[in-house]
């Protein structure tokens, strides 16, 4: 591959928010790109019986232009019917769940007890919604994460949403990872790819439990060495995060929140990191760990920040390539 | 117990529409009996994964005066938000499935799941909804209605509402029913009772279900000889129901659809007969069969209809209770 050369096959590793503003930013500076989209599935759960997956939903709905821009999570122009008459009769109501949100976890419920794996109806999915980057769950089998907290352990959803985050945490574990497989398509997309982007999502339980399914870091770390750059982009600025716990997590796990904390937990897996320019002095400790720092503006308010971020990674991982095989 | 005295103990079985509107009219007009109402259980059935109970629900809806009165199912005042993002994505749309109907749905789910009986959930609902009569499933145990037809067994809802009562049927089955036990409280409702009204809902998949229960019939006729009066109320008037499949399934099963044909299915169990004036020649013959006629209207388009009806059944076998007992 020649500098300047258009990328073609680039995958990005992702959660939730942050994880689907740097998709959205991707898909809108590189519409022609083979663009795919591991998501975590680690935090999917049963709720009301229902099979429900906060990330994959979230990264759909942004793609699909069908996110609520002021929350996060869930869908624009959303009702609430279901959820209040549930909540009336003594359901539980520390999970809000939209009535259209709803329609999507029916038929992907349905979908599920009628045997199609997770990727498949997710395939379908982004049929219907019209995305055309492929949405690939890490895994179609369930990894859920358990948090262990000092107040003992807890299924992530208990964690994050209904005690929002207040337990201190201990460590993580995602249960049954060890047996997961590789959902069809991931390490296609691997071994496929000129860039791969470590979106800037929790890397502990965002990217790790993507991570940790067996014979997917080893082949980002085997395609790694044939020359494809790796980058991850820091998704704690100035010691915070722009939403979610992941600082809250670093701290509490004894690691003070930073960028470089987030590039030492890539150490050996990413050969690029971008930081935000309001972290510049730690450029040098990240390249002291054997990786690339570029320090640029993070911040993805609005599509235009998305779209310039993802620019902006893709440029350099293509031009630090091309002479690196120049 | 004397002429003129007040009953306090009514049971009425009741299916779906006609059952409910039946079950109104008793409350109206007997508001402060102990009214405990057995509904039938055969029709529930799992959608997208969720628990549905069409009958259950419609009496409960009835009740509480959240029922849509067009229809004869659902709710009044209704949203299709998350059915339609479903049926949107592929999702089978043949059972409409509004978003507050949907609220009740998940919540019963949910709590079947953490192992609460169905009477259990029914009741604590019912407590919601402020129904003062005691709606009891007629079993916490499963007993789906499959329909043998010329085309095949069907699980009730599917020829029911999808495919619109359109095979011929040649019998019907409840799948489990010799191992399902009467839910708590039916059995003593029954014991209690100074009458019992199987209301005008379809003999063959409303009320056989529930009679078909071990435990149930044999105590109906039990309680019977001790002076309790049994009357059922004909849903078919003139040859034809209200609502619902009744007359077809009685002409395909070579039957020709009458209140005659009615109070013949329930010889041997019941003590008293209502049926509609446009039917008065069959009072004769339904004599003939050891089971009291009563010719009267029994048409319930409005409350009134239902609180008149209910009156004069009511009425007729507390007279009927007396007289004997004299």
């Amino acid at each position: 591959m020649c500098p300047g050369e258009v990328l073609v096959n680039i995958v990005a590793i992702a959660g939730g928010v942050g994880g689907a503003k740097m998709a959205h930013g991707l898909v809108q500076a590189f519409p022609g790109a083979n663009l795919s989209i591991i998501v975590n599935i680690g935090d999917d759960f049963e709720h009301f019986g229902l099979k429900i997956c906060p990330d994959l939903d979230t990264v759909c709905y942004t793609l699909a232009g069908l996110a609520n821009p002021q929350t996060g999570w869930g869908r624009a122009d959303e009702t609430w019917e279901a959820y209040q008459v549930a909540s009336q009769l003594g359901g539980p109501d520390w999970f809000h769940l939209g009535d259209r949100d709803l329609g999507v976890h029916l038929e992907r419920t349905r979908r599920l007890l009628a045997g199609q794996p997770l990727s498949q109806v997710t395939r379908d999915f982004c049929e219907a919604w019209g995305i055309e980057a492929k949405v690939l769950p890490a895994t179609d089998d369930p990894v859920p994460t358990w948090v262990e907290t000092a107040e003992g352990s807890l299924p992530f959803q208990e964690y994050f949403v209904r005690r929002r985050c207040e337990p201190e945490v201990r460590s993580f574990s995602f249960r049954g990872i060890e047996h997961a497989r590789p959902a069809p398509g991931v390490l296609e997309a691997i071994r496929q790819a000129e860039a791969i982007v470590i979106c800037p999502s929790n890397p502990w339980v965002s990217v790790d439990p993507v991570l940790g399914i067996p014979g997917i870091r080893s082949s980002l770390v085997e395609h790694r060495q044939t020359g494809c750059h790796l980058a991850a982009v820091s998704p704690i600025i100035g010691g915070k995060t722009i939403k979610g716990p992941a600082a809250k997590m670093f701290a509490e796990l004894g690691i003070p929140p930073s960028a470089l904390a987030v590039a030492a937990h890539y150490e050996g897996l990413v050969s690029d990191f971008f930081l935000d320019a309001v972290d510049s002095v730690q450029a040098g400790p990240i390249a002291e760990l054997g990786i690339r720092p570029w320090v640029t503006d993070t911040v993805m308010n609005r599509v235009e920040d998305r779209r310039r971020l993802a620019q902006e990674v893709l440029g350099r991982l293509r031009v630090e390539k091309g002479e690196m095989l120049a």
